[in-house]
């Protein structure tokens, strides 16, 4: 482990960890994680964000646009940034788009898409599933689109594939998630194990994340857990997710989920790490390597984005 | 999944799988799979193979060396052949062993090990350390050395890790395991959970192995069961497994294990996938994929290879 990543691992149990612990007043710890979060945000050197909206449908989403010089126009990543449906947004997983675009010479599109505890499911879904169909009709093709999210942008990705699957709307190219949430019954045993080895999530506010984003809902609806959605014919997707994390054993179900489907799927383990320490990237080389990787899964599957 | 992994996965359940579950005579089942394993064995373009010894201490232990076009003569990955101690030889495996050294413009050395039931532990534990020992006196320095192996040569990889650590040799700089065998407890719950759908490995032939290889050991000894050794301090470790497969759990405990230790390890889990599908590189591409990675991982961890 580098240096630099026990540093971060310390700052996230000093800073982060406690307050998703402790503060009560959901607008007040989204303002604090996402500041927090924003801290470690390097953008990479030349990347270019532009907010805009799309829309479908007369449905409109605000979207912030990321790239490095001179990107392809024909395809394109939807990222879907985690924070627990409640915080998070375009802003503070923008980097971490602009670089794994900017490797491939693409561009990606970040929907703000609606959060809880204002909006509840299925609004802030909603938005994510208008966001892929603005792209069709903004003449993106299926196979010219990827799709990847972390955490319950994660979550949020394996819904918008099963919706896509649902309505056979054209498929992506492929997809990606870090340490995505598929599970909302909270009844995995890793959320018990590594409560106290986790350095980012807090046990106890999951049962409260899932009344806060579904209230009254059922949380074994395929589109809240998608370990229960049928996903047979998706394209290939590649998980990653941290050993010592609460939420590891939902990237485990999910893998064997979309094996028994048939889909071409991969998880990958990384020791030492923790709850979407991709997001690190460009401050600690193990987040690079983790990128790597992802780019490397994109461009097999998307020959075209070769920069 | 390709159309010809799924050939290849029903010819294993065909041809490879119904042997290891029935054939009883061991040398008779060493020449049966030696020779179907050879069948998928597809030369890298250009690969170059040469039988020797090497030798230490007044041990000596044949090799094969393997590379392609003029390789770097610092670096070597020193790789340990699966074969649940009993089949398998480096002619099974140096095409695999050929490929990664050559996107490396390195070489392989691929020590022919003794086998059970004609020699039992310590015996071809003994001729992997010699080789490691071997590389040393040749004046490979550790930083120079990789250590990869498959299966049963997953386990003699840790046992040997375990062994650099207790003796302080000069540690390699990283390792890497396909499919690794670390619990001869046989106690997993993937080796009854995944017996019908492995396409590979055959059920009720684990407990015999270790007693093949073992007779009348404690199973729990780290160079039989790497996730009892310590290997804190060892280098960084790539695992590649398959979701669906009766060693999966093998591989999940011992990041598990690494982990704890302080070990810079990670997993990376193929669904659709078997036991050891990465031989089948130059057939698949899903094996070129997973080798890729292996290769990537090498490049992070040793600059100096790099073709």
């Amino acid at each position: 482990m580098s240096l630099r990543f026990k540093i971060v691992s310390l700052s996230s149990k000093l800073f982060f960890k406690p307050a998703l612990a402790r503060i009560r007043n959901l607008q007040r710890l989204r303002s604090y994680l996402d500041f927090v979060t924003k801290l470690n945000g390097i953008n990479p050197k030349g990347a270019v964000y532009e907010k805009s909206v799309v829309s479908h449908n007369g449905q409109t989403v605000p979207v912030v646009w990321a790239s490095l010089a001179e990107p392809s126009q024909s395809q394109v990543l939807l990222y879907i940034h985690g924070g627990g449906f409640i915080f998070g947004s375009a802003d503070t997983h923008k980097h971490l788009a602009a670089d794994i675009v900017g490797q491939l010479g693409i561009k990606a599109v970040l929907p703000n898409y609606r959060l809880a505890p204002e909006h509840i499911f299925p609004k802030g879904f909603d938005d994510v599933v208008t966001s892929y169909q603005a792209l069709l009709e903004m003449g993106y093709q299926g196979h010219n689109i990827i799709i990847g999210g972390d955490s319950a942008g994660g979550n949020l990705t394996f819904a918008l594939l099963a919706h896509i699957k649902a309505n056979k709307l054209p498929m992506p190219a492929c997809a990606f998630t870090f340490a995505a949430l598929t599970d909302m019954t909270n009844t995995a045993e890793s959320i018990l194990e590594n409560a106290s080895k986790d350095c980012v999530l807090a046990a106890g506010r999951f049962d409260e994340m899932a009344r806060v984003y579904a209230p009254g809902q059922d949380v074994k609806s395929p589109y809240l857990s998608p370990i229960f959605a049928d996903l047979k014919g998706i394209p290939p997707v590649l998980m990653q997710a941290s050993e010592g994390e609460m939420l590891i054993d939902d990237s485990r179900t999910m893998l064997k989920v979309l094996t028994d489907q048939g889909v071409d799927a991969r998880l990958s383990v990384f020791g030492n790490s923790f709850h979407v320490f991709q997001i690190l990237r460009g401050l600690v080389p193990e987040a690079d390597q983790a990128i790597c990787e992802v780019v490397g899964f994109i461009k097999d599957h998307m020959p075209e984005a070769k920069r």
